[in-house]
């Protein structure tokens, strides 16, 4: 027997009907916000990722030479797939360009509760857009799908940032600073004890002073953006607080006013977000880390070769992630449900007009199962049973020398006889009901 | 500029609008037969495909060691997967399995029109039946799949064989055959010249009266099965024929009958088949290889460590494949449809009142887009058109003081101002004509 391979999952039925549920609604609020959808491949040069992220991401790629000799990796996210895919054929599409899709990522990274090997996300983007509006609609499309999902307000927030923010305090802090290796320390900032945060500030080229001093601010900011103009007097941070407030004020117009906090220690460790960045986080903290990210992303298409095109996206992790342990967590993971409208129970030799009922509902649109296995009554009705069958309809050899057949209602156990030219006569969908009411009349 | 991947798609809207079509009407075709959906790796040991096909197979496959030292590869095919799946925890679930999924696989072959390196397939699997109702069931489901689709009877035709005629034909001609030999050499029979086609037969172990023989019975015994147990009188001809002729039966009754014909001179290349297969082509020929194919696999579970379970299954190619083409051949390819029901234009400082509009319309389960690049009436209307806007509705800041919007019918052209909270008022899906006519009353 062969082994699956560590941090894959098989996802069986009845789990996976929850899964459906989960992306059939996510993937439906996107396209009620006029996203299409696109399908992408699953392979990339490796150098995509490394000139992005630099050789170490490399470790946790699944990467490989083909046996065309090129090196390659299984993709672990989408934006450069798409960034490839603006710079090849953007040109020619209207602005904003608006997609959307579904589909596996893989990052060799260490296992651990709602973190796997391979994940789906949902990943949703605008190309063409510097405006605020293009943030706050995905703000209000994240916000939306977590609503749909029945999530309510309390379950979840989003932590929203700037940037620039960031980068502009460090540097006014600290002008010997490295911003890269700043934004990296601020990002760990909850996860690390506070000694171990200021040490890695320091690290990144500030004096313990200073540290502290940009620690104050960038907290205090958080319940008055003012604070952070006022101490600078610098004009990219006045750009910067101007555009966060106009997404936030944007998000608010679409709903989503209300998921929003002010968080500047929200970083995105990624290089290439350039604006407004967020998390999404449980409230109760059970869930401990992201749930899902996004952000703004203006440069990533003209480095990789395309013509200066601003984006901003966001990409729930829909399996084998942190946002079913949210749905988990607040009691609203769909129901693992398991259902088949109906089961054609055969006894004897009736299997032709067996087949002509099963043809019949499943033309209308039924879930319709029945024996594959030439067992019988008794079994076949366990069968139907465990398949979870709402009704039973029996088409036995005595019955149907009558002409009739029986129509069980699984529920309650009642069952009715009907002529078989009856199932399903003019129903699309007939119950017991609908023949016990007749029969009594 | 990165590349992308030779044999890998990019697939854009609208065409993935069409794809999403497809895959959409081939599942829904599978539920309604009572499969159960199922996610599964993108990688499997490598060693799992070499047991079932030998060394040769890794030519094709994307196959490299991970970080954790194991010889890993892309999945060419679902069936070892699933095998694996049912060996694990098939056990303790009722009988038959019906299991489907639709997800992308990997195979290093030579790129051509309809063969990607990519593709989509729907697997659809019945586990734990020998009858020929589960074959049966297999059939009908993928002949009502590209009835869904719109394919009429006459653009498509499933040659049906079982494995054993095949091999007890050899056997009976040329006691020393190479029995793999003769099956692949008939495999290819279409493909090669007749003296090439009788010098792979000889190859496998015939002479080459005994290939001429051999080839001659099988041409006759599509017309009339008994040929084959008058020539043979063995046993398990007997056998085979019988259950070939049970399978046809049972799928007659679920009104696949039409689409099936018996060609003995289907194989099916993998060796894990047993009993029944089929392969689906087109009858124009246009599209000169198979659309998909299937059959019985009864030993593959066991050979993997499992109890002996019986199985069948059959895998549409749904995208980057033959279907697409078939599909095109035939006319009826979807519409790759690129719609908007509702386009919110704004004029002025209006985004508020806009936003309540779209919010509403979007709550009512409708495709709504509004202006995200902060542009001009003109511009806006524009970028409704390329988006396929159905209806757009225009907020202006000088209308608004009026409490006024107007509703535009992008088709026509034409428009009708309305108050604003009428908009949507009391319709989930409100159109011009709506409008229109309360005007006029």
């Amino acid at each position: 027997m062969y082994d699956r391979i560590k941090g894959f999952r098989d996802v069986y039925p009845p789990e996976m009907a929850a899964q459906r549920t989960v992306i059939d609604t996510v993937e439906s609020v996107a396209r009620r916000y006029g996203f299409r959808e696109i399908a992408t491949p699953a392979l990339e040069r490796t150098q995509v990722y490394v000139e992005k992220s630099g050789e170490e991401i490399v470790d946790e790629l699944y990467t490989f030479t083909d046996q065309g000799g090129r090196s390659v990796a299984l993709t672990p996210e989408l934006t450069p797939t798409v960034a490839r895919m603006v710079v090849e054929k953007g040109q020619a599409m209207s602005k904003p360009i608006k997609w959307f899709s579904t589909r596996p990522f893989w990052r060799y990274e260490q296992v651990q509760q709602g973190r796997f090997r391979e994940f789906y996300q949902t990943n949703v983007d605008i190309f063409g857009s510097a405006e605020p509006e293009a943030d706050a609609e995905i703000l209000a499309f994240a916000h939306d799908a977590l609503q749909a999902l029945d999530l309510k307000q309390d379950d979840y927030t989003f932590r929203v940032s700037h940037r620039d923010i960031l980068e502009t305090l460090l540097v006014h802090y600290g002008e010997e600073v490295t911003v890269a290796d700043g934004v990296r320390a601020v990002d760990k900032r909850e996860k690390l004890e506070r000694v171990a945060y200021l040490d890695a500030l320091v690290e990144a080229g500030l004096d313990r002073g200073e540290a502290r001093a940009f620690d104050e601010t960038l907290q205090a900011a958080d319940e008055n953006l003012d604070v952070l103009v006022e101490e600078t007097e610098a004009e990219a941070m006045e750009s910067a607080v101007h555009e966060l407030r106009a997404v936030l004020a944007a998000a608010d117009r679409l709903g989503a006013g209300e998921a929003c906090e002010v968080s500047l220690s929200t970083a995105r460790g990624l290089d290439y977000y350039t604006g407004v960045v967020f998390e999404c986080f449980d409230t109760t903290g059970d869930v401990g880390r992201a749930i899902f990210g996004g952000g703004r992303y203006d440069d990533l298409i003209e480095s990789v070769g395309g013509p200066p095109t601003p984006a901003v996206g966001v990409a729930p992790g829909v399996m084998n992630s942190t946002l079913p342990l949210l749905l988990k967590r607040a009691g609203v993971w769909p129901e693992e449900a398991w259902t088949t409208d109906y089961y054609v129970l055969t006894v004897g030799e009736t299997r032709e007009e067996a087949a002509e009922i099963v043809t019949a509902l499943r033309a209308a649109g039924n879930v319709v199962e029945t024996d594959l296995a030439d067992r019988g009554f008794g079994a076949q009705l366990e069968y139907a049973d465990t398949r979870g069958a709402e009704t039973v309809i029996i088409v036995g050899e005595r019955d149907l020398e009558e002409g009739m057949v029986t129509v069980k209602d699984m529920a309650s156990g009642e069952q009715v006889q009907v002529p078989y030219e009856d199932v399903p006569g003019s129903y699309e969908r007939p119950r017991y009901e609908d023949y016990a009411v007749e029969d009594t009349s």
